[in-house]
């Protein structure tokens, strides 16, 4: 398999003995099995110079194996003890443990401890963000699934928007929405569906209840979809009822931030770069405060990856990156608005993938 | 707040210099603020002599309050440091860091890296089963929340069976439980909802899709919800038309398997005799290598949470606590039966939470 022979250069690079891969993301990125164990043991074990293998709840073996997993496993029931086992294997294949490559982002301080204990004369490094760098540009294949992703919450916002209705709650029209989803085939959402209206729209995190939808609301839509592992990601905010000067001007501000932010996504251009342009356009209107988080995050099989969007970030925008863009201004007494769309940066320039319409809907 | 004074005598007792909180769960515990801050840094610094405060994103602070946070607030926005901003707040509060109560079983290796960077002379202590022992035994509010949760529970899997139909696919169902859930004010599933019917049950973690009920199908329901940040958890399990007498068998094995776990639910009783007697009635009737997990878990704020109903617990049950029991068999060529209940224990045995009928159902 391609990704693993990758990892397996970057750990003879590193004179690494073996990388221990824990999360579920990077376990399904490299064997195609998704799958949360919750609080057990599921595991990659690679190493540079023989076949990788995984550790799995026995209850599980048959859905790694479904799932294309074509190297050994070594499996175990709830009274035994993976760490062990581990151990055992890598005796049983005669390998020297001196470095091991582990995600420190992601795994405990007690899954750590528990693999010092077997490997005490070992030494750990963090492979997060070589693991990170593999992820971050995305492939045909990858692309293809979140190019569908991305369509299906174009449609979710769509249904959105059809079944809003003035009294209707937040909670009858997101469950309209994922109704329609699941009937497409969608098994799980990125994320908790957001639908939020009038002020309640004025939280960048808000929590979704009982409120009810009333003339002049803001409503906004926040949803995406998990589609074979990939996720998508959209916002878009409608008016029900007649905006006032006050949303119109809110609404064109946000509009305009996010479509200079997008005209800022070239091949080599910083990628706080973005956040800047958007952000200095915010502030000219005067709702610099109003805009309290960055303008995006990476995409991919997790809804929040590498890299961070933020005015912070150096790194060149490169091919094969996929990322939000989701400028925000939030005014407590009036509400909020955020339009994010999903990008896929190519040599020619950003492609959106999501293209649910973004003018300004008076419903 | 009398679980934060509790905590407190607990950092007094082990000469801790203060407690870094950091899970959804159990900041929510200590606050009763639910925030997933995805990579962002939420954390509750309790000490044991001070009152604590909290280290929040900029643009969760009022959700915070409003939630019922009535200490301080440190926050931060993308571009700056939380972890500066920690160290300054216990500076400024003149603290002596020696010793640090963590999360070892959910802090990262990266955090706990960076924490030490800031306090490079403090060791770290892991204050998770101290937390966990205070949260294992509920009260009469949390009591509450969980019965209602399992209310609603009982409610969607009569939603389910309720809807099927031949050539139905298990998403649609799925879509018609959750959608009724959401209209009565469920906002979040506490986990993905499975529909598994015909041999796809015979996967204890089964992944639901397009398969269509056929007859003489098993049909098996695995859902709950989180009701105010609490969860419920039910298994049911039904058959599609007429039932062959091997499915009959498997069903009345579970069935007698999981009442007389039930039973074995006496104060005191080794939480791993419950297990044992579920297995040896099993392994009785010939199908102890088709119950390839434990008897069920600790529910609260968490789905799986303490203490593990594993055959090797020797901890006493006790009066408060509140778990599931949920044994299964799962044969490849037949299907999975699983059937779960939530229970709470009283000074007089057990009470179940969740009530749905358990009878074999032939729909």
């Amino acid at each position: 398999m391609e990704r693993i022979s990758k990892l397996q250069q970057k750990l003879k690079e590193t004179n690494a003995s073996w990388a221990f891969i824990t999360s579920t993301a990077n376990v399904f990125y490299f064997s195609n099995f998704y799958s949360n164990p919750h609080e057990r043991l599921l595991a990659i074990v690679v190493l540079p110079n023989d076949e990788p293998f995984l550790i799995c709840p026995e209850m599980d073996v048959n859905q790694a194996k479904q799932a294309g997993w074509s190297y050994s496993i070594v499996s175990y029931d709830d009274v035994h003890d993976p760490w062990h086992m581990l151990h055992n294997e890598l005796n049983r294949r005669n390998v020297q443990t001196e470095r091991i490559g582990i995600e420190k982002s992601h795994i405990t301080v007690s899954r750590l401890e528990q693999l010092q204990s077997f490997f005490s004369h070992a030494s750990c490094f963090d492979l997060t963000d070589t693991i990170h760098e593999l992820r971050m540009t995305k492939d045909e294949k990858e692309l293809h699934m979140l190019r569908q992703a991305a369509e299906l919450a174009d449609f979710g916002v769509d249904v959105g928007v059809r079944s809003l209705k003035e009294g209707k709650t937040e909670l009858e029209i997101i469950a309209t929405i994922e109704y329609e989803l699941k009937k497409q085939g969608v098994r799980t959402m990125a994320f908790d569906t957001m639908v939020l209206t009038g002020t309640n729209s004025a939280h960048p995190h808000g929590v979704p209840g009982m409120n009810r939808i009333q003339a002049g609301d803001f409503v906004l839509f926040d949803l995406g979809v998990v589609l074979d592992g990939y996720c998508s990601d959209i916002t878009r905010t409608v008016v029900f009822g007649q905006p006032t000067e006050e949303q119109k001007r809110i609404y064109n501000t946000v509009l305009q931030a996010q479509q200079a932010a997008i005209h800022t996504c070239q091949i080599g251009a910083p990628i706080g770069s973005i956040d800047k342009t958007a952000r200095s356009l915010i502030e000219q209107e005067g709702y610099g405060a109003y805009f309290p988080h960055r303008i995006g995050h990476g995409l991919g099989i997790d809804v929040h990856e590498y890299p961070s969007m933020n005015a912070t970030n150096t790194m060149p925008l490169q091919a094969g990156m996929v990322f939000t863009i989701e400028p925000g201004i939030y005014v407590p007494s009036v509400g909020g608005v955020r339009i994010e769309d999903d990008v896929y940066m190519t040599e020619k320039g950003p492609l959106l993938l999501t293209t649910y319409p973004k003018e300004l809907q008076i419903i």
